[in-house]
């Protein structure tokens, strides 16, 4: 199984911010968590508030520890609200069910890990992280 | 960038404390954190509840987390509830999104740090905060 | 059954500071819990470092959780170490068995209360809270 | 009070990194903590086992909100094990305390963050983090 290399996660983040300065948006911070959810790497921009990792991490580990890329589980948040909250619940509280949680696949569609981005609205975010994913030469699931 | 200094902490919470004498409140409980969203000071007035601690800090500690006052935390709650359930999951439990949770300014507009009031209603709690806020020279965002 | 009030609380916690810059400490943190281990006040000076809250807290609250002071809890530490550590365990990792934790007495010899002091050793720690008790007409047993 | 910049927790990664393949270690995972403890930037080497963000973290974050650098907290730990056990506790499990997690101060001796390595020997962990630190202009107490 093919892994993002520490080379590929940095791309990732780097090209995410430059996305993000792009579309003129504010502070943002990017996780990349590998296939098994772990951090690999994390950027927070100068002037966002302290606490983005947790939430850029919660992001991105419902969508690895799923399989299910965030707007998938928004949609699941709203429609069975109780399934996801016990879904943080086994998870001990780490899944934040929102855009902006990114699947990312290699070419033959293996799940090799997640790309989480907070800082501007969910939408926004997860643009953003597209852009980050692409510009590694991986493909993203938002 | 400048910090909430013990002293101006200690004037942030007697100044509320007068406030909410001043307008008839109940025994209020008043926290200051700094821009980690560790506490500075504390004070819980005669008659008010034992829990009160954890209240008033998490109303303060959302706020410096995500970088948005009380009342942006209650709005987002109720529109995307189980978005604010799973961001108190990963602060740990620690968040409390209502208002009375007030975020820190110093002149040049940076987040210094919290206060969080509890005791009364939520919009009491929020403006005998800011008004503590005020007296000490700094600006409040509720 | 007396409490300590808010404003004995005010009292120990800034005798307790004006006795540490008599003594020429480090930048101290006071806090004071009710006879239930609840904060009722707590200080943190500038320059000490952010997580000072939790350690005072820590000395307090294994104090009158277990009606033993710090002295006497680092004593049953040293010889029975596995005690403390489960101690520490059934009370959610809160407490911190060493001097600096002041059980406070009314003059009935009730516990009403304890202190918590971090900055300095531990015995300056404790000394200083000691001056903050007495100071406030309180017996404190450190 | 100066904080970490964004650039800087960058320069301070990759010239810890730098400094890791000069020495020939292992491959190395580096974490930069701001004053409040909060994650600015991290990154994992290709070959480094999965967990290491959470240990490079815990000892970062217990230099900061303690303001004991690794060295002193072993040294504690080794003379009161009790104490750093306890002081873990209340950290919620957040802190390990060995070299590795170095305190970064401005000119000023303000600490402005904390910087966490693993994945060689503690020592040659905190030796890279003081090159990295040094590197970017800032001074490092292991």
């Amino acid at each position: 199984m093919a892994n993002i290399s520490h080379r590929k996660a940095r791309t990732i983040i780097s090209k995410t911010l430059a996305k993000g300065r792009e579309m003129g948006l504010k502070p943002l911070s990017v996780v990349v968590l590998d296939a098994g959810g772990h951090v690999i790497a994390f950027e927070r921009e100068d002037g966002a508030s302290p606490g983005r990792f947790e939430i850029a991490r919660g992001k991105a580990y419902g969508a690895v520890m799923l399989g299910m890329p965030g707007s998938a589980q928004m949609a699941r948040a709203e429609q069975q609200t109780y399934f996801m909250a016990a879904v943080n619940g086994v998870y001990g509280g780490q899944v934040i069910p929102v855009p902006g949680g990114i699947l990312v696949m290699d070419k033959r569609d293996n799940v090799i890990g997640a790309v989480g981005v907070t800082g501007d609205t969910s939408d926004n975010d997860a643009e953003a992280g597209m852009a980050g994913i692409e510009a590694a030469g991986l493909i993203g699931s938002a």
